[in-house]
């Protein structure tokens, strides 16, 4: 994993244009975005979808698989940027550093996000990444992912279900669309990064993907609940202030950690057809749900 | 250019998700920022352009215009709702109608912004517009077009120069980027839905976009001076009020209106190799420069 942080931090920083380039500020704000700091979990996805859909790796996909996966970071950091805004969540901190309309302001904020999106774009579109037919599915599945039937719908009904009392189903629905596409996203353009697989193959990927997705959700409202924001860098008990319906809410602290550990499980049992290939995904699947940040 | 204006307005309602799709305000809101309004000036040079390029036109040939008329108007339109929002001009009429961030909330305007983007590049991956490898080259033009070295950049130095008294050269570098670069595109879009073309063909295309690109501008900035808020259908004096910089600030009204005519000759001239395959570009130079909002 240190070494696909590695690559992909790497990969990040040649992508984003250099701080000294006019407008330098924005610039300069677009990689205080990005750089040094996250988990980088979509790109780690990304990663082990190619080498389990691969089977056997080479550089030329391990370089592939850098390019898909600094799209999906851009896409997740300029999702951070616009939901940390002041008319969205309206908060302060992130990966324990100021947000970035704290640290510069809101339109730079705005304008942040906004080019993130598009460079997301323009690095599916510029390095070759598979057959050009395949590479433009590419396009199309990302584009999908983020639109407003995917992660930014999601956070259209986030906003929408603040102080409401959302069921379980109306829950998992808000997380399918906010954080749930771009990781299934991350997962099917890691995996068409590599050779074509059979159709039973991609649906035991796209399924693994839909599961640790939700339980992705689920631990975030578990630590949300339980942890410091200190250890969190972003501010903790913040959806039970924001008053967010959230997994904790809805079900109570114990449920949410079974229901987090069943998703793990079932996530596991989709992949298990795969072998040995897909050890690294299942690696992953325990660094979501066991982690404590 | 009624008739393509009509055709334009029915393709993106139809690219537009439904508006009793769920989130179904966060739909209505993008149908709201698009639909019914503006004059359609990008999609009319993507179909001009392409009729240039290919001398003769069919109807598959107009669907893939189309196309790429609603991926430029959609980008168009996610940047005046973000352009409108109170952290960056902050205005409350558009087209004749509250902004969206009035008519809804600044939260759905971000994400109508947000998810319009992203539908742009979903419409020019999804559709059969050139072959795959071209029509990535096609993403591609976009996406730098509107990101941190275009159309977004622009509006970054934008903000930076409220209040400063910029030279010809540093307003020329500022509308490059924040209405230029999306001109260009459209032109360049355009063009490559129909056959490839010769480099001095495409080169003339270009000069063509960049000048009418400028000389739009110049208008823009005369309109704002001399109109009233009725005829405008947004606020007007709105650049003197937030102490923008203008070419009317820089050169005085009628320099402005000369350089806009000079601009317009110049791009007249930059088409004249193209013969009547050309002629809906340069009505269309001759309706940008003598328009009258």
């Amino acid at each position: 994993m240190a070494r696909v942080q590695t690559r992909v931090e790497n990969a990040l920083e040649r992508s984003l244009p250099r701080a000294d380039i006019v407008p330098a500020r924005l610039h300069e704000a677009m990689r205080y975005a990005v750089l040094g700091g996250g988990k980088r979990v979509r790109p780690l996805l990304a990663h082990a979808a190619g080498e389990a859909a691969a089977g056997d790796i080479d550089e030329a996909l391990l370089v592939r698989l850098d390019t898909v996966s600094c799209a999906v970071e851009l896409i997740h950091a300029y999702s951070l940027v616009h939901d940390d805004l002041p008319c969205m969540d309206d908060d302060v901190l992130r990966r324990g550093k100021p947000t970035v309309h704290m640290e510069y302001d809101e339109a730079s904020a705005l304008l942040v996000g906004d080019s993130l999106q598009s460079l997301a774009f323009q690095l599916l579109a510029e390095q070759p990444l598979a057959a050009p037919a395949a590479q433009l599915e590419m396009v199309k599945a990302l584009a999908v992912a983020i639109g407003s039937r995917g992660m930014a719908g999601g956070q259209a009904i986030d906003l929408a279900s603040v102080g409401q009392s959302l069921t379980i189903p109306e829950l998992e629905l808000m997380h399918i669309h906010k954080t749930g596409a771009l990781i299934r996203a991350s997962v099917s353009l890691g995996a068409m990064c590599a050779e074509p697989m059979s159709q039973a193959v991609l649906a035991g990927l796209d399924q693994y993907a839909r599961l640790i997705g939700l339980a992705f959700q689920v631990v975030d409202d578990v630590l949300d609940a339980e942890s410091t924001t200190a250890t969190l860098g972003k501010t903790a008990g913040k959806d039970a202030a924001d008053d967010k319906p959230t997994y904790v809410k809805a079900m109570g602290l114990a449920r949410a950690k079974a229901l987090a550990t069943g998703l793990r499980g079932d996530a596991l049992a989709a992949i298990e057809g795969l072998g040995p290939r897909a050890r690294r995904l299942a690696e992953l699947a325990d660094f979501i749900v066991l982690r404590k940040f």
